[in-house]
Protein backbone atom coordinates (compact mmCIF):
# COMPACT_ATOMS: atom_id res chain seq x y z
CA UNK A 1 0.00 0.00 0.00
CA UNK A 2 1.27 3.22 -1.12
CA UNK A 3 -0.32 5.62 1.31
CA UNK A 4 -0.57 4.69 5.12
CA UNK A 5 -4.23 4.48 5.89
CA UNK A 6 -5.68 6.56 9.17
CA UNK A 7 -8.40 4.92 10.99
CA UNK A 8 -10.43 5.98 14.07
CA UNK A 9 -11.80 4.06 16.22
CA UNK A 10 -14.89 6.11 18.41
CA UNK A 11 -16.70 4.69 20.74
CA UNK A 12 -19.78 6.53 21.96
CA UNK A 13 -23.91 6.45 21.21
CA UNK A 14 -23.56 5.34 17.73
CA UNK A 15 -22.29 2.77 14.95
CA UNK A 16 -22.74 -0.30 13.60
CA UNK A 17 -21.30 -2.29 16.41
CA UNK A 18 -22.30 -3.12 19.37
CA UNK A 19 -19.82 -2.70 22.62
CA UNK A 20 -20.53 -6.20 24.54
CA UNK A 21 -17.69 -5.83 27.37
CA UNK A 22 -14.11 -3.72 27.75
CA UNK A 23 -11.70 -5.40 29.75
CA UNK A 24 -8.77 -4.47 31.51
CA UNK A 25 -6.51 -7.11 30.89
CA UNK A 26 -3.52 -4.85 32.12
CA UNK A 27 -2.89 -1.43 33.37
CA UNK A 28 -5.35 1.36 32.90
CA UNK A 29 -8.91 0.58 31.04
CA UNK A 30 -11.37 2.60 28.74
CA UNK A 31 -14.62 4.13 29.56
CA UNK A 32 -18.04 2.19 29.24
CA UNK A 33 -19.48 2.92 25.87
CA UNK A 34 -22.46 1.62 23.93
CA UNK A 35 -21.29 1.90 20.25
CA UNK A 36 -18.58 1.73 18.09
CA UNK A 37 -17.92 3.58 14.78
CA UNK A 38 -14.75 2.80 12.71
CA UNK A 39 -13.79 6.02 10.43
CA UNK A 40 -11.57 5.44 7.51
CA UNK A 41 -9.26 8.60 6.56
CA UNK A 42 -11.01 11.23 7.87
CA UNK A 43 -12.05 13.19 11.53
CA UNK A 44 -14.65 11.11 13.77
CA UNK A 45 -17.99 13.31 14.27
CA UNK A 46 -18.27 15.31 17.60
CA UNK A 47 -20.84 14.17 20.00
CA UNK A 48 -21.59 11.52 22.32
CA UNK A 49 -17.69 10.39 22.21
CA UNK A 50 -16.15 8.27 24.88
CA UNK A 51 -12.91 7.65 23.63
CA UNK A 52 -11.29 7.59 20.47
CA UNK A 53 -8.70 5.54 19.44
CA UNK A 54 -6.47 6.30 16.16
CA UNK A 55 -3.85 4.53 14.41
CA UNK A 56 -2.43 3.99 10.51
CA UNK A 57 -2.70 0.75 8.71
CA UNK A 58 0.92 0.92 7.53
CA UNK A 59 3.60 -1.39 6.08
CA UNK A 60 4.55 -4.81 7.78
CA UNK A 61 7.52 -4.70 10.56
CA UNK A 62 8.69 -8.03 10.97
CA UNK A 63 6.99 -10.42 8.42
CA UNK A 64 9.43 -12.08 6.05
CA UNK A 65 8.76 -12.17 2.48
CA UNK A 66 7.99 -15.60 3.11
CA UNK A 67 5.79 -15.34 5.77
CA UNK A 68 3.95 -11.87 3.92
CA UNK A 69 3.20 -14.60 0.76
CA UNK A 70 1.05 -16.80 3.07
CA UNK A 71 -0.71 -14.39 4.88
CA UNK A 72 -1.86 -12.73 1.94
CA UNK A 73 -2.56 -15.95 -0.03
CA UNK A 74 -4.81 -17.07 3.74
CA UNK A 75 -6.52 -14.20 5.54
CA UNK A 76 -9.58 -12.89 4.84
CA UNK A 77 -11.47 -9.48 4.02
CA UNK A 78 -12.90 -7.68 6.70
CA UNK A 79 -16.03 -6.70 6.27
CA UNK A 80 -17.79 -10.35 5.86
CA UNK A 81 -21.64 -11.03 6.16
CA UNK A 82 -20.96 -14.00 8.18
CA UNK A 83 -18.14 -12.38 10.72
CA UNK A 84 -21.19 -10.66 13.19
CA UNK A 85 -18.25 -10.63 16.27
CA UNK A 86 -15.57 -8.55 17.02
CA UNK A 87 -12.79 -7.54 18.98
CA UNK A 88 -10.51 -3.98 19.65
CA UNK A 89 -7.40 -4.89 21.63
CA UNK A 90 -5.25 -1.76 22.38
CA UNK A 91 -2.43 -2.94 23.50
CA UNK A 92 0.88 -0.67 25.07
CA UNK A 93 4.46 -1.97 24.81
CA UNK A 94 6.93 -1.24 27.34
CA UNK A 95 10.22 1.15 27.21
CA UNK A 96 12.19 -2.29 27.27
CA UNK A 97 11.02 -3.59 23.89
CA UNK A 98 11.19 -0.57 22.43
CA UNK A 99 14.65 0.01 23.27
CA UNK A 100 15.22 -3.34 21.85
CA UNK A 101 17.28 -3.57 18.03
CA UNK A 102 15.22 -4.50 15.08
CA UNK A 103 16.94 -8.49 14.75
CA UNK A 104 16.01 -8.48 18.93
CA UNK A 105 12.06 -7.90 18.48
CA UNK A 106 12.27 -10.11 15.78
CA UNK A 107 13.35 -12.57 17.28
CA UNK A 108 11.02 -12.17 20.74
CA UNK A 109 8.12 -11.94 18.35
CA UNK A 110 8.15 -14.76 16.03
CA UNK A 111 11.64 -16.75 16.86
CA UNK A 112 10.49 -17.54 20.13
CA UNK A 113 6.96 -16.13 20.89
CA UNK A 114 5.36 -17.13 17.26
CA UNK A 115 2.98 -15.11 16.79
CA UNK A 116 2.82 -14.84 13.03
CA UNK A 117 2.67 -18.70 12.70
CA UNK A 118 -0.01 -18.74 15.51
CA UNK A 119 -2.07 -15.93 13.63
CA UNK A 120 -1.75 -18.64 10.64
CA UNK A 121 -3.55 -21.21 12.09
CA UNK A 122 -6.82 -19.38 12.68
CA UNK A 123 -7.19 -18.21 9.10
CA UNK A 124 -9.08 -17.57 7.42
CA UNK A 125 -11.77 -17.71 10.50
CA UNK A 126 -10.15 -14.53 11.72
CA UNK A 127 -9.88 -11.55 9.47
CA UNK A 128 -7.50 -9.05 11.32
CA UNK A 129 -6.60 -5.60 10.74
CA UNK A 130 -3.11 -3.71 12.59
CA UNK A 131 -3.53 -0.05 13.34
CA UNK A 132 0.18 1.53 14.19
CA UNK A 133 -0.28 4.21 16.50
CA UNK A 134 2.90 4.99 18.67
CA UNK A 135 4.51 7.58 16.51
CA UNK A 136 1.12 9.21 16.33
CA UNK A 137 1.55 10.33 19.94
CA UNK A 138 -1.90 7.92 21.33
CA UNK A 139 -1.87 6.05 24.66
CA UNK A 140 -1.65 2.65 22.57
CA UNK A 141 1.30 1.90 20.54
CA UNK A 142 -1.46 -0.80 18.73
CA UNK A 143 -4.70 -1.32 18.04
CA UNK A 144 -5.57 -5.03 16.18
CA UNK A 145 -9.13 -5.53 14.98
CA UNK A 146 -10.68 -8.77 14.40
CA UNK A 147 -13.70 -9.77 13.28
CA UNK A 148 -14.97 -14.02 12.99
CA UNK A 149 -18.47 -15.66 12.94
CA UNK A 150 -19.88 -16.18 16.55
CA UNK A 151 -19.02 -19.96 15.29
CA UNK A 152 -15.69 -19.15 15.61
CA UNK A 153 -15.56 -17.49 18.86
CA UNK A 154 -13.91 -20.30 20.80
CA UNK A 155 -11.02 -20.14 18.20
CA UNK A 156 -10.70 -16.73 18.57
CA UNK A 157 -9.94 -17.46 22.80
CA UNK A 158 -7.93 -19.63 22.29
CA UNK A 159 -5.86 -17.27 19.38
CA UNK A 160 -5.91 -14.78 22.35
CA UNK A 161 -5.30 -17.07 25.17
CA UNK A 162 -2.60 -18.25 23.92
CA UNK A 163 -0.76 -15.18 22.94
CA UNK A 164 -0.90 -14.00 26.39
CA UNK A 165 1.00 -16.90 27.42
CA UNK A 166 4.00 -15.89 24.88
CA UNK A 167 7.79 -13.72 25.96
CA UNK A 168 6.41 -11.00 23.75
CA UNK A 169 3.23 -10.32 26.14
CA UNK A 170 5.92 -9.62 29.10
CA UNK A 171 6.72 -6.72 27.16
CA UNK A 172 3.01 -5.51 27.23
CA UNK A 173 2.07 -2.81 30.11
CA UNK A 174 -1.13 -1.98 28.67
CA UNK A 175 -4.03 -3.83 27.20
CA UNK A 176 -7.59 -3.94 26.86
CA UNK A 177 -9.84 -6.20 25.59
CA UNK A 178 -13.18 -5.03 23.65
CA UNK A 179 -15.28 -7.18 22.25
CA UNK A 180 -18.20 -6.31 19.93
CA UNK A 181 -21.05 -7.87 18.08
CA UNK A 182 -22.87 -6.03 14.85
CA UNK A 183 -26.31 -4.62 14.95
CA UNK A 184 -28.98 -4.37 12.73
CA UNK A 185 -30.78 -1.56 14.58
CA UNK A 186 -29.65 2.65 14.58
CA UNK B 1 13.21 5.85 24.24
CA UNK B 2 10.32 5.66 26.02
CA UNK B 3 7.85 7.85 23.88
CA UNK B 4 8.51 9.08 20.99
CA UNK B 5 10.01 12.66 20.19
CA UNK B 6 7.63 14.57 17.91
CA UNK B 7 10.00 17.61 16.02
CA UNK B 8 9.06 20.48 13.44
CA UNK B 9 11.48 21.63 10.69
CA UNK B 10 10.18 24.56 10.25
CA UNK B 11 11.50 26.73 7.22
CA UNK B 12 10.34 30.73 7.78
CA UNK B 13 11.91 34.00 8.23
CA UNK B 14 13.41 33.02 11.81
CA UNK B 15 15.46 30.39 13.48
CA UNK B 16 19.42 29.52 14.21
CA UNK B 17 19.73 28.35 10.96
CA UNK B 18 20.54 30.21 7.66
CA UNK B 19 19.51 28.42 5.03
CA UNK B 20 22.43 28.68 2.25
CA UNK B 21 20.40 25.78 -0.45
CA UNK B 22 17.82 24.07 -1.22
CA UNK B 23 18.31 21.33 -4.00
CA UNK B 24 15.62 18.98 -5.66
CA UNK B 25 17.66 16.03 -6.20
CA UNK B 26 14.71 13.53 -7.21
CA UNK B 27 10.94 15.34 -7.68
CA UNK B 28 9.68 18.22 -6.24
CA UNK B 29 11.51 20.32 -4.38
CA UNK B 30 10.82 22.83 -1.71
CA UNK B 31 9.64 26.39 -1.42
CA UNK B 32 12.95 29.38 -0.37
CA UNK B 33 13.10 30.36 2.82
CA UNK B 34 15.83 32.04 4.24
CA UNK B 35 16.01 31.11 8.23
CA UNK B 36 15.06 27.38 10.06
CA UNK B 37 14.07 26.66 12.86
CA UNK B 38 13.50 23.53 14.94
CA UNK B 39 10.64 22.78 17.33
CA UNK B 40 10.73 19.51 19.28
CA UNK B 41 7.30 18.80 21.18
CA UNK B 42 5.23 21.65 20.64
CA UNK B 43 3.28 23.49 17.78
CA UNK B 44 5.75 25.91 15.58
CA UNK B 45 4.62 29.53 15.77
CA UNK B 46 2.54 30.61 13.04
CA UNK B 47 3.65 33.98 11.30
CA UNK B 48 6.19 34.06 7.86
CA UNK B 49 6.45 30.32 7.62
CA UNK B 50 7.44 29.02 3.90
CA UNK B 51 6.62 25.29 4.96
CA UNK B 52 7.05 22.88 7.80
CA UNK B 53 8.33 19.38 7.92
CA UNK B 54 7.26 17.21 10.71
CA UNK B 55 8.31 13.98 11.79
CA UNK B 56 9.11 11.85 14.69
CA UNK B 57 11.90 10.24 16.88
CA UNK B 58 10.94 6.60 17.18
CA UNK B 59 12.62 3.23 17.40
CA UNK B 60 15.09 1.78 15.11
CA UNK B 61 13.75 0.14 11.66
CA UNK B 62 16.50 -2.18 10.27
CA UNK B 63 19.60 -2.09 12.85
CA UNK B 64 20.61 -4.83 14.23
CA UNK B 65 21.49 -5.45 18.15
CA UNK B 66 25.45 -5.53 17.41
CA UNK B 67 25.17 -2.71 14.39
CA UNK B 68 23.23 -0.42 17.36
CA UNK B 69 26.08 -1.06 19.60
CA UNK B 70 28.80 0.30 17.48
CA UNK B 71 26.41 3.50 16.47
CA UNK B 72 25.68 4.28 20.24
CA UNK B 73 29.98 3.94 21.47
CA UNK B 74 30.57 6.03 18.14
CA UNK B 75 27.61 8.86 17.52
CA UNK B 76 28.09 12.20 19.00
CA UNK B 77 25.07 14.32 20.02
CA UNK B 78 23.65 16.82 18.32
CA UNK B 79 23.90 20.83 19.12
CA UNK B 80 28.41 20.23 19.06
CA UNK B 81 29.99 23.41 19.23
CA UNK B 82 32.22 23.41 16.44
CA UNK B 83 29.33 21.50 14.33
CA UNK B 84 27.96 24.95 12.38
CA UNK B 85 27.05 23.47 8.86
CA UNK B 86 23.96 21.21 8.80
CA UNK B 87 21.69 19.67 6.16
CA UNK B 88 17.90 18.16 6.20
CA UNK B 89 17.27 15.58 3.57
CA UNK B 90 13.64 15.10 3.29
CA UNK B 91 13.54 11.57 0.98
CA UNK B 92 9.89 9.64 0.07
CA UNK B 93 10.62 5.87 -1.00
CA UNK B 94 7.94 4.20 -3.77
CA UNK B 95 5.09 1.53 -3.51
CA UNK B 96 7.18 -0.84 -3.98
CA UNK B 97 9.89 -0.44 -0.98
CA UNK B 98 6.70 -0.63 1.22
CA UNK B 99 5.51 -3.25 -0.46
CA UNK B 100 8.51 -5.50 0.30
CA UNK B 101 8.79 -7.01 3.68
CA UNK B 102 10.65 -6.61 6.34
CA UNK B 103 13.67 -9.01 5.69
CA UNK B 104 13.66 -7.86 1.86
CA UNK B 105 14.29 -4.56 2.89
CA UNK B 106 16.89 -5.05 5.16
CA UNK B 107 18.68 -7.08 2.50
CA UNK B 108 18.88 -3.52 0.03
CA UNK B 109 19.02 -1.57 2.93
CA UNK B 110 22.47 -3.17 5.02
CA UNK B 111 23.22 -6.26 3.11
CA UNK B 112 22.89 -4.41 -0.57
CA UNK B 113 23.44 -1.15 0.10
CA UNK B 114 26.05 -1.21 3.28
CA UNK B 115 23.62 2.07 4.28
CA UNK B 116 24.54 1.48 7.97
CA UNK B 117 28.27 0.31 7.19
CA UNK B 118 28.69 3.65 5.06
CA UNK B 119 26.78 5.59 7.94
CA UNK B 120 29.58 4.26 10.51
CA UNK B 121 32.74 5.46 8.51
CA UNK B 122 31.67 9.29 8.83
CA UNK B 123 31.44 8.71 12.84
CA UNK B 124 31.98 10.78 15.27
CA UNK B 125 32.02 13.49 12.34
CA UNK B 126 28.79 13.62 11.04
CA UNK B 127 25.87 14.01 13.61
CA UNK B 128 22.99 12.30 12.63
CA UNK B 129 18.59 12.19 13.80
CA UNK B 130 16.34 10.00 11.75
CA UNK B 131 12.71 11.56 11.75
CA UNK B 132 9.97 9.20 10.50
CA UNK B 133 7.15 11.25 9.23
CA UNK B 134 5.30 8.46 6.90
CA UNK B 135 2.72 7.49 9.27
CA UNK B 136 2.00 10.82 10.01
CA UNK B 137 0.54 11.77 6.66
CA UNK B 138 3.43 14.03 5.76
CA UNK B 139 4.85 14.12 2.15
CA UNK B 140 7.75 12.56 3.05
CA UNK B 141 8.55 9.17 4.46
CA UNK B 142 11.82 10.25 6.38
CA UNK B 143 14.01 13.67 7.49
CA UNK B 144 17.17 13.22 7.93
CA UNK B 145 18.97 16.04 10.15
CA UNK B 146 23.24 16.00 9.85
CA UNK B 147 25.27 18.59 12.03
CA UNK B 148 29.03 18.87 11.33
CA UNK B 149 32.13 20.91 10.79
CA UNK B 150 33.04 23.37 8.07
CA UNK B 151 36.36 21.31 8.04
CA UNK B 152 34.10 18.02 7.68
CA UNK B 153 32.42 19.37 4.66
CA UNK B 154 33.96 17.24 1.76
CA UNK B 155 33.71 13.90 4.29
CA UNK B 156 29.52 15.14 4.55
CA UNK B 157 29.45 15.21 0.66
CA UNK B 158 31.18 12.23 -0.02
CA UNK B 159 28.60 10.25 2.38
CA UNK B 160 25.48 11.79 0.31
CA UNK B 161 26.64 10.78 -3.27
CA UNK B 162 28.02 7.39 -1.68
CA UNK B 163 24.59 6.80 -0.59
CA UNK B 164 22.93 7.74 -3.58
CA UNK B 165 24.40 5.42 -5.85
CA UNK B 166 23.30 2.51 -4.02
CA UNK B 167 20.16 0.20 -4.56
CA UNK B 168 18.23 1.67 -1.81
CA UNK B 169 18.13 4.94 -3.43
CA UNK B 170 16.60 3.67 -6.39
CA UNK B 171 13.83 3.35 -4.64
CA UNK B 172 13.80 7.10 -3.51
CA UNK B 173 11.08 9.27 -6.14
CA UNK B 174 11.24 12.40 -3.79
CA UNK B 175 14.96 14.22 -2.16
CA UNK B 176 15.09 17.40 -1.09
CA UNK B 177 18.78 18.82 -0.08
CA UNK B 178 18.59 21.58 2.27
CA UNK B 179 21.83 23.11 3.25
CA UNK B 180 22.56 25.15 6.39
CA UNK B 181 24.64 27.36 8.42
CA UNK B 182 24.72 28.38 12.12
CA UNK B 183 24.46 32.25 12.29
CA UNK B 184 25.24 34.29 15.37
CA UNK B 185 23.03 37.32 14.58
CA UNK B 186 18.78 37.44 15.06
Amino acid sequence: MNVPVHVSFVGGAIGPWGIDSISDVVGETLPAAERLIIVESGAPRSGDIAWCLRGVVSNEQYVTSAEQQELVARQPKLGRAQADRAALIPIRKTAAWWALAQDERRAVFEERSKHITVGLKYLPAVARRLHHCRDLGEPFDFLTWFEYAAADAPAFEDLVWTLRQTEEWTYVDREVDIRLSRQTGP
